[in-house]
């Protein structure tokens, strides 16, 4: 079976590599890309195709793998697909829609990394959904780890978007409560009851979310946007477009810093001189 | 030691009830009280003062364990007491310093039921903060479970405050995102995805805040007026208030049920009915 990868950064050459191993022929196209990815290509024993438009006409299964924001173009340059095309990225359910209307009806897959792919590889899990999402999922005999959630194009990146709006709800939760803790000088006494409510595991996990959302602010509250238009199609928004809202002004109070966080109380200092200056 | 009980409701009569058969003296007064707590009073072999001015001259700790909005107004009525005064109501933190400003100051005791005093009874976890905190902590060696966290009153009641906030905060996020999945026919996925995540408890207990935020929300949005009055004072709430708005529009959109929901879905279709309508 022969695969083939539009892009080639992190992701695309981990799977890219790991089905090579298993003995599949794998194909991508370096021209265009940056020059990281052109190492990432150079360093494996992948098979180049001239242009994309090459690639699809080459092999049996396409899998896209680009920035976000290049998920629709390169779904319109390759146009019309024979094989069966999977889209990878990690976009909203309406963009991997329009992206899959321009290469085809029953050969597309919405396809969702649900965990990380520099620690699992290519047993990463990945869900799919849309008309091909079975047919895509035969690479599982080939190491692969995905599962088939439905149908229809778009549940799969649904489901991550719910499920990853819900973690920086839960975020954007605890830095105000504990920040708040932290002013009466009760943050660890406070979290510490949390912990007693939440599970043993929790203040490793709250104390890694605060300190990962003051070095993500400005990126989450644009992953919130596309969460807060999705389902406004369903609801009004009330929890979801506070965490848009929190973050932005996050982002606003705490320029990036060069380096994550040190511990929480590190994120609350930066927040406080923030506020005291505001 | 003499012990008094302001007020007989469950947590009261469960706690004097311990203490008793711990071989303490335990007083109360059932003058002015609802019927309902008469009946706890004449269940038990506590002893009776005539009212609580005399409560308060008879015994070293006074407990005063009534509804929030009594807590003010039972500690004006006592006024000056000489031994010790704990506040162990469900109140904010400026609430318990302006009953115990009645009383006291170095004599006082802010504390906060941690747990189910029903599941419980006189081992529930109780955090104190304020003067008389330690002693009041010597109650541990007839069975009680008291943890001294802090000098201040205000203290106690600010950790269960922001404790519970989370947790509601939690509560609402979940109901959110989830009735967003159930309209798009992905919540059972959605909940199976974030189970992954969040650790094998995590989907019982969403299922449960879920149905009793349906139940309790009315309850819930009182209570965060609360909290996000005391947050405004350290910050500006963006999480916290839209905890606040949400119950507010749930508690509008179901009527509450005279019974608890039975299912998440049951919560999910009563929500889309009200939606639908209005």
């Amino acid at each position: 079976m022969k695969v083939g990868f539009i892009g080639f950064g992190e992701l695309a050459s981990t799977l890219a590599n790991g089905l090579l191993t298993a003995g599949l022929e794998v194909y991508t196209c370096r021209e265009g890309r940056s020059s990281r990815t052109k190492d990432l290509v150079n360093s494996t024993d992948v098979e180049l195709c001239k242009s994309n438009y090459e690639l699809v006409k080459t092999v049996e299964v396409v899998l896209s793998a680009v920035s976000p924001s290049q998920t629709v173009s390169v779904a319109r340059e390759v146009g019309h697909v024979e094989g069966i095309y999977v889209d990878l990225n990690n976009v909203s359910p309406s963009t991997v829609q329009e992206a899959l209307n321009h290469v085809g009806t029953s050969n597309t897959v919405d396809a969702a990394i649900m965990g990380s792919v520099r620690k699992k590889g290519l047993k990463v899990k990945i869900i799919a959904s849309g008309g091909a999402a079975d047919q895509f999922a035969q690479l599982n005999q080939y190491g692969m780890n995905i599962e088939v959630i439905g149908s229809k194009p778009g549940q799969a990146s649904a489901i991550k978007m719910l499920r990853s709006a819900y973690t920086k709800g839960v975020s954007a939760l605890l830095t105000e409560s504990l920040y708040v803790a932290y002013k009466m000088g009760l943050d660890e006494e406070v979290l510490k009851y949390i912990t007693q409510t939440e599970g043993p595991y929790f203040k490793e996990s709250a104390v890694s979310r605060i300190k990962s959302s003051a070095y993500h602010a400005k990126r989450r509250s644009e992953e919130m946007e596309e969460v807060v238009a999705m389902i406004r199609e369903e609801t009004e928004p009330v929890m979801n477009q506070a965490t848009l809202e929190f973050f932005g002004a996050l982002a606003q109070k705490l320029e990036k810093p060069s380096q994550r966080p040190t511990s929480m109380a590190h994120v609350f200092r930066m927040l406080e001189e923030s506020n005291n200056q505001g």
